[in-house]
């Protein structure tokens, strides 16, 4: 941490800032600048979440320099990370892909959806059978119903299940009959969720907040990682902007960013990120070639009459057509060595 | 629902979206302009919640016409709400003042806090013994022993007891201790969550998320409502920009926003909203000027000492000189019959 | 400027960073930390510019510290200015307003809104003779016509005239008829624009940009101020952000912000911050209380006729009712003593 | 348009919003809802321009259907357009390549740039002569002599030339040497400037504004392309959001965005959207993938001793690197007829 004293801050003020660093065991440097001292901190800063140097006379602000979070971080973990989903390996050299109705409506939809996502060669089956919806009034899932036709589902088309968790009380079924908990973007910072599902031995699907930094993202794998869960997959899924023409904004700088802080696999929703069924395909190989472990996208056997989210919904033409555009460009970019940052 | 077709939308493509419509029992009428046709769709709309009106081809766009939140808005209960909590009234001719350090961080720092907040005149003591935290390795919280301080404090001083909730489990503890139950920014789409704190009896005080419009606000409001908890007062926070000077952009014009599109009190967080000490008392004034209901504050007898958000903490001094402006500022409204909106 | 160096950086890669900044007369200090070495930079950091150290081996990133801007800061000036227009001081005891139409629309349609923004006790007149527009087949404006118009309305009623440039070329014209040159939002950062007014004898209305940070608005008032031009009245006007309700978000905690940052007088424009004439009264109020100098407001005859921006104008009524309440808030804050920043 | 009433609005209210239509030559058509009246305006909605309807009684809010722009959209012009720069065609089967340093240095750094650029394989030169910065005190070009330099880069290498165009005095020099003007971010909406270029016979790089939506950014293609030049190329740079990690966020989604709305041809800049060279290569496949017909790069013989950006400047290896990389991949995506949106 650095800590900027106000040009006027006089030399009791950078005592008492000392003082503060030596009271929790750490050291303190000072620099001197034309204009204004400079005090750095040395050791390991949590030690300082004690002290609130902001708030000292003198100070006009403090930067953080190192990471909060560790177990997410690729210094702390310098090799990627392959995370084993019931067989399935995310982050390895193929991309996985994950597809299916926003929400499980009913046995024959979803029947009907998974034999399309598992013809198409995708290797999860998503569907939510809890919706966090924004209106109380509009479709909240089948819960555990729903589930039950997802594990119905895995059986007959073998996928690998992945859906949604919104409750700390909603873990043990979801756990029960999914391969993969997901985490969505409303519960990014749920903390008391986030702990819960770090004692669960499911991998979990972590989505970035509406409006969560890199940081904080990487903060909240920390929370599952720290209660005890290795394996966590990220999943870009669009951020809030001003602008309105798409739902969310994009963000897939976040692959590569993510590719450099942390050894966690990431994976890219085109169908959130862009809220147009129109741009999920152009989306979802511009995701395959910055770098991105897979994707998750809606598709539905009906889009206009999906009960959540239907424009943004594929339709199983289109969905046949990105996969197998998807395969031949994984192919390709693998072949050409053309995947992973220059460092 | 007003749905804008394509230029080259067929007139077999509007057949559909009337169908469609019709289908849920609703009304169509078709509009034609020089360029596009558009369809207005009449009754009650969430009938469309199983009709994806988007998929369907020839459609360009659809724009929502009325709003999906009802037991919170204005036109459905056009009187200001007032509401009671432990005999304090939110909403009435008087602002509220919630004072105290952003977390319980010993029984000795909250009776003395408390002290100094009930002598300044707030009629509440806020203090969060259950702490949502970005990193794993911050400062968590006190949890209940935080809530048995808290509780102590109340009857040393008779202030009232605002404190957040951030699991269900937590909710029976809190309720049990407080007299308003807070919802922080990070849960304020933790639908779960406000579906019990709904069935709760204790007033719910509903901090606005950090990237939330003021619709998506009212919605989380209305979850609460809907689930039986009509004690609803909303806080601005501040929400999430481009601006990094500020911890938060306060948006006191949600204040004025929020007194038209609904009934319930709001009150503003000048602490959080700015990140900084310095702007708390022009921040508070503004906010009172604006025609806020009340304010909350971050104060800590050693703001340099605190656990969490010291930078943010007004000294005992700065408390006391805001209040006595604030209560000037307030009868000087109330008198010149300033508050309010024109319509 | 503090340098982060990456945990792995060599011995080899600090010294090519001590090189670099050692290249430029400057000084640099190392800081060992517990993970990552730190490298201070000590004096005139202006001379960095012709390093781009954050492209050298080794560094993970780096963060300025001290301002880039000088003559418009308050640590270089600490003294609040008053800017002179014509007689009326902006930055003194009271609050100056500005009001008048959007757009110039006809010399009827001016002198009548004059004498109504005169008689309510205003002391400048604005309207737009060139209005810059998103869409190129909106009304553009009357220009010199426009501009005449607003000369003859000030002798008419004594009011200031303020009025926008919006090219280079338009500097003379404006700087003839008026007394105040506002840069509008969209040109905050129209560089060649800003030495050119920096040249001129007018003082100068700087808004802010619409998705400018404070530094860079103090900034670009730095590059008029260099040019010459010393008198810069700054304007919050509200920034972009992901609210739809408003057309902006007023931040009114930018009036705190610069008059900690900068001895320049703010003044703030609640029309364009809103988009919406109900929210102008709440929030003139709520700047005042701030500590803002000042207000710009827009006022139409008849704004259902307005040639630009009707929804947020205030109609006489309104106008004369909110005049009467700035008036008398803004005694009561002065007699109380409630305004200004604690230190 | 759609005008929506308030659920209060009298019948006299809707009468006078339907005889301000009518007043224009507009038809005017009821849509009675449940709980509100809407009423549509049919006919060209440019002259509703001298109406403000959102101030009539009774109006809650009006929403735009048709898009403000004609020249520049797709309904207009459905084919997509090729540009010819002095024989090299973007919007055509392949990609443009524009690299080169941020800024014009020296005669001998642009030589050497353009030499490597020009065996790298890309068609263009970029380099700034006149540059756009935060701070008066940073290095503002070269100007005229950049020019120079820059054209005789281009006799040596046969690469034609892309340069920032910041003042209308500025457009004949430009003009003079280069092939294409760009139109940097920040005068994205600097409309004065617009319609000079427009009236200008070289081609225009229209860069996004950095938080300027779609629909503005097509405005302003519009203002160009009004004023009689037809050969605009957009170029996505980046948007500004709430994330720090990178300098801007950078919209890959509105590379799908513009080929839906517009038939203008557009290129993406990966250098200023990430600020950071490790992020461009990742980005440059990503923006090829997302069917953008081009790129615009920032590389440096020495970055570290870049005057401006250096720490987003690609040194010659990573340039080589990429556009082997590109090269392979335009060819993949063409041959597998992977490129271009689903209808």
């Amino acid at each position: 941490m650095v800590i900027i004293m106000n040009p006027e801050a006089t030399s009791q003020n950078i005592d008492e800032v000392i003082k503060a660093i030596n009271s929790v065991g750490l050291e303190a440097k000072i620099m001197e600048g034309a204009q204004q001292k400079i005090v750095g901190v040395i050791g390991d800063k949590t030690k300082l979440a004690s002290v609130a140097i902001d708030a000292l006379p003198g100070v006009e602000s403090s930067v953080a320099i190192s990471k909060s979070y560790k177990l997410a971080s690729r210094e702390f973990h310098p090799q990627s990370s392959v995370i084993d989903v019931s067989g399935v390996k995310i982050g390895g050299s193929e991309p996985v892909i994950m597809a299916g109705p926003c929400a499980v409506e009913s046995r024959e939809q979803l029947l009907k959806s998974a034999k399309i996502v598992a013809e198409g060669g995708a290797q999860f089956l998503r569907g939510g059978a809890y919706k966090p919806r924004t209106s109380p009034y509009s479709f909240q899932g089948l819960e555990v119903e729903g589930l039950k036709y997802l594990a119905e589902a895995r059986e007959v088309t073998g996928l690998k299940i992945v859906t949604e968790v919104t409750t700390v009380e909603g873990i043990e079924p979801v756990a029960e009959y999914a391969d993969m908990l997901q985490i969505g973007a409303r519960n990014m910072q749920n903390f008391g969720l986030l702990k819960e599902v770090g004692k669960c031995k499911r991998p979990v699907l972590l989505k970035r907040g509406l409006a969560a930094t890199i940081d904080e993202w990487l903060n909240a794998a920390e929370y599952i990682m720290n209660a005890g869960n290795p394996d966590v997959v990220l999943c870009e899924r669009g951020i809030r902007t001003y602008e309105t023409y798409t739902r969310n904004t994009l963000d897939l700088s976040a692959v590569a960013a993510v590719k450099h802080l942390s050894h966690l696999p990431i994976i890219v929703d085109p169908s959130h990120g862009t809220g147009k069924w129109r741009m999920v395909k152009p989306m979802a190989l511009a995701a395959i070639a910055a770098g991105a472990d897979g994707l998750m996208m809606e598709m539905h056997p009906n889009p206009a009459r999906a009960l959540s989210d239907g424009s943004q919904s594929l339709t199983p033409e289109h969905y046949r057509s990105i996969m197998s555009g998807i395969k031949k460009l994984a192919t390709f970019l693998r072949e050409e060595n053309l995947i992973g940052l220059d460092e």
